[in-house]
């Protein structure tokens, strides 16, 4: 069985309102992509990361000062995330069973979360992790924000499992180049998805106060065995 | 000018796995009900906190092991929480111009939040703090989990505070008991909602997780002047 992970670096620290990307902010005095990096080291036999042309120096800058998994291959993204995933898949060195395609800022996914995932893919050909809302919620439809029902929404995390030629042939057959995630893809390509339920705290590193809530979850496992 | 706040502390801890209601958990040393009233101290005349019945020992502890406000006035909650509201609006001494209702679980809402909401409802009859939503949202349909342009969505928090005269009236013709906040009273009752940005930090304590997740939000808070 080959697993093959691609770990997407989106853009710039734009909405972060950081100069640095939020992938290489630190947590617990490491980069957010390296966290990343490190939840398939041991599950996967190579890690695709994805990254913006212009964070190569950022990069180069990491390899110098931290060790990496030398099962890590870089390859340049694209103008959407859709792009970037499709270069990832290209720079995939041969074939795989299963693939995972993960958000670099999403450093806390547990390992017990991703095994899961990649045996249910293996079962179901998918394997999606999703949680329930914690809010209440609303959407916007002619003039006015509609109240949605809660207890049928869910939020869509990563990493995304899949068959591989599943994946590939998905992104190979695809038009809409602003889709959202690889279950959309997989999705538009007339596949069913399997939902796993996944982590309250793996958390998509959005703005500049997670960076301080990811520390602490990190830290409060340090201190306990898991 | 006179404001009044409810808190509304709901249900028991199922959802949480805890025998402890949430809002009793300690909070850097405090109950999570004891921060969301200290939000209102400075800004509101009377405090209303509606407490199921079976919590009130829980109260009595706590108004025994920590100074209290004298500005709460305790109620007993209704098998809803639309009758628990009802009943917070029964037990105000006295006539308002603003009222903010607040779950108990929030207890991260920042007092300059607070003071926005209570200064744009006087201007526009209510405020509403939202969010953008972080992760990509799907939503049952018929047999499926259809992809909602997240961009349109909003996650909906508290405290919401209206003229005081506009919530009461909204809460005395409504006909279901069932709603998930007061923005939707209110809105069944004809007004049109005022939406103000609210705040990441301002999570809903939701699972075992968050309880750390608020501890060093808290934590990071006193270790630098805000």
């Amino acid at each position: 069985m080959i697993n093959q992970a691609i770990i997407v670096a989106g853009g710039k620290g734009a909405r972060f309102g950081s100069v640095l990307p939020k992938q290489f902010l630190t947590l617990r005095g490491k980069p957010v992509l390296l966290h990343s990096i490190e939840l398939f080291e041991d599950i996967t036999d190579n890690i695709v990361v994805v990254l913006p042309e212009e964070q190569s120096d950022h990069w180069a800058l990491l390899v110098k000062t931290f060790p990496v998994s030398n099962k890590v291959i870089i390859t340049t993204g694209g103008a959407t995330r859709t792009e970037s995933v499709i270069n990832g898949l290209k720079a995939l060195p041969g074939p795989s069973d299963l693939i995972a395609v993960h958000d670099a800022v999403r450093p806390l996914a547990s390992k017990g979360l991703i095994e899961k995932l990649f045996s249910e893919a293996g079962l179901y050909e998918s394997a999606i992790p999703t949680i329930g809302p914690r809010d209440s919620l609303r959407m916007h439809q002619g003039t006015e924000y509609v109240v949605l029902d809660r207890q049928k929404v869910l939020a869509i995390q990563t990493p995304q499992v899949f068959k591989s030629d599943i994946l590939k042939n998905a992104y190979s057959s695809l038009s809409d180049h602003e889709l959202t995630d690889d279950a959309s893809a997989v999705e538009n390509a007339g596949k069913k998805l399997h939902f796993v339920h996944g982590e309250e705290w793996n958390m998509k590193i959005t703005w500049p106060e997670d960076i301080i809530i990811a520390e602490s979850i990190l830290k409060s496992r340090e201190n306990k065995p898991s």
